[in-house]
């Protein structure tokens, strides 16, 4: 058994197929976001411009939020110390929990370190809780909601991505006293479609399920208060388990659940990955506190990156580029191949100094390879157009298809 | 299907079996630990001294950790703004990661959002890559090793807890040509004691087995730089893979591994809960890289540690309160009863401003109930003595068993 072998071999596969990940080494301008360092490959840093982070609101760099950490750093020092259970649950995690179980309007929150794991320990646990569970789950649900499902060795059945004919065809076909449990997200974050909530809450009424939606790309950019896709569509009450992150537009760190009392003690008290590991950083946690504040009460930052996608997306179609139609902040542009989706993304950044990183397989399907653009408040206008003939020359370089 | 009444029923069997968990709010007083405000059930915040974190070296309060996290958050902001490939890879995990490796004298280093993530992650997508791996397994290993062993879908082999004799006949009842990993702790965190790794590693040589050593109570506190028992016992070169916390004697959160370039890179590349997820905040990276290299370098807090830790055990010995005997920092003190467990805790908290949380299933075997001090350099022996003299006075009230 020759051990190094075959972990070669197994990156081998991944040069072979033009899929290897290269991380690009930044730091980002604090106060003058989008704007960043890049080192790698570099003598001394040079300066980009960030295209493809998560932090869609720029609330990360938020002097509310700076401030808030600060504070507490000076306050209680730097890590938790423990569990939640043994001497990691501060008197921030309390309060954040309320804050997001009202952002929901549920009665409940709970925390987790990250929105990967509480997905992972949601859904595992609750399938597990309910014995001979069968968990439906759309075609195109995140990595993290998939790995839940397998690790709660229940039975699975996946339906097409948004297609509720299939759903209930699905449903359908279960007896009737099965627990079930409907799995998806709001907003899709590599396509930029939405789900029909008030229609998969529809079904799970007339079939009797509980219903479990990711909306890790929707909190604090959607609905008036920033309760996501749930909160807009006015249905927040009828989705059993809502999750969100604090990573993207809440810009810190972290995830969370928000549901009903009786199910956030459930996996509050079974999930190994909430139960058995350090709690997240008070400073993080209050950090959070301040941005879920701050766009409960605030419109302008979901305004103004709402208005940003949509000149970006008029551009680039006036420019023939093939972005693809999407009703949210996401700005896909489809290459469909996964070599030639990282060189462009090679010469952005080395000959404009653009950073936009190419998605490829696993993130993705195979031959769908494609950059994502996510614009916010504090992508100006100057800052697209560049952009946008920075590709159009690219495009024609290395003869890309164009827009159908 | 009444999915509520499961639900209820879930919680009720804790409170029946008197292992729910009830967390305990509190804050710490900066610069002033161990001691912290408790919250729950007081009117406003009532001074206490904490005796169960896991911030075991105080580092969570160290002025060169304080000062480097407000750097951070001053120089780049709150988040990392993405996945580790996608925008979320700073020059900070960059430094953190060649800092981790250069400790336990590897190639490489790998961060993750936690020490469960990094155990889960790794070993789940470790055992998959290799075809038909058997993983042996400790059978007092920690949850999340447990979790990621399930999650890889690889047959498994438990041995009795340090009995190698028992790792080698499993070892080698065993093919000869089917990939192996030995996957055990260092130092185990409720009993206190200690794996003896070289032999371990003996018998990993003799059957070509990896091996993965998970170092979290470890790490910054064995060795001469902090490097775990891996260092102090010389065999850290030996050990395929060496998993250490942030969280703990670092004082910050995250987890990692280290190990060869080329397993880091098959982590990296395959392990989903390292891909799909927000990378650590910079903020915190910035505050483990300030904790790593002060530890390498002083040897004062791990001294002070282990001198206050001989220090309880012997005061608890001549009280005649039952400590379990272990080799480490570790002080457990054996209730053997959920109820009771709790019950000492509670009167410890409400009546002497004591906090140490009762330790209790699935933490630790059923009928092992314990608390278990982490006694650390900024704990005085007059703290020690008062916590002794409640001890005894609860055990005298109580009608506990003292030692043997």
């Amino acid at each position: 058994m020759d051990y190094n072998r075959v972990f070669n071999q197994a990156i081998d596969r991944l040069h072979a197929e033009g899929r290897y990940r290269v991380f690009i080494d930044i730091l980002r301008n604090k106060g003058a976001y989008p704007n960043a360092r890049c080192f790698a490959g570099h003598n001394g840093p040079k300066p980009i411009t960030v295209w493809c982070s998560n932090d869609y609101l720029a609330m990360g760099q938020h002097p509310k939020v700076i401030s808030a950490m600060e504070e507490a750093l000076h306050n209680v020092g730097a890590g938790s110390g423990g569990t939640r259970n043994i001497g990691g649950n501060t008197h921030y995690h309390v309060d954040l929990e309320a804050e997001l179980a009202d952002l929901h309007g549920k009665d409940g929150a709970l925390l987790f370190t990250s929105g990967y794991v509480s997905n992972e320990a949601t859904l595992a646990t609750l399938a597990k809780v309910l014995p001979g569970c069968i968990v439906f789950s759309d075609e195109l649900n995140h990595a993290s909601m998939i790995a839940g499902i397998r690790n709660s060795g229940c039975e699975k059945r996946v339906w097409r991505h948004n297609d509720l004919a299939h759903l209930e065809e699905l449903l359908a076909a279960e007896d009737e006293e099965v627990p079930k449990l409907i799995a998806f997200e709001s907003v899709y974050s590599m396509d930029g479609d939405v789900a029909d909530i008030a229609a998969i809450c529809d079904l799970a009424d007339k079939y009797n399920a509980l219903t479990y939606c990711d909306e890790v790309h929707a909190v604090g950019m959607y609905g008036a208060r920033g309760g996501g896709i749930t909160e807009r569509d006015g249905v927040a009450d009828r989705v059993t388990i809502i999750e969100g992150t604090l990573g993207k537009a809440f810009g810190v760190m972290g995830g969370y659940i928000a549901a009903s009392q009786t199910i956030v003690d459930v996996i509050r008290s079974y999930a190994p990955g909430f139960i058995f590991t350090t709690s997240l950083s008070p400073v993080l946690v209050a950090g959070v506190l301040a941005s879920v504040r701050h766009l409960k009460a605030s419109s302008e930052e979901r305004d103004a990156q709402q208005a940003a996608a949509a000149t970006l997306k008029a551009m680039l179609t006036e420019a023939g580029l093939p972005v693809m139609a999407t009703t949210t902040h996401i700005v896909p542009l489809m290459i469909g191949d996964p070599v030639k989706a990282k060189k462009v993304s090679d010469i952005l950044l080395a000959e404009y100094g653009v950073y936009v990183q190419p998605i490829n397989y696993p993130t993705v399907p195979r031959g769908t390879e494609r950059l994502r653009f996510t614009p916010g408040p504090t992508h100006s206008v100057e800052m697209m157009r560049e952009l946008v003939d920075a590709l159009s020359e690219i495009w024609s370089r290395i003869e890309l298809r164009k827009a159908a």
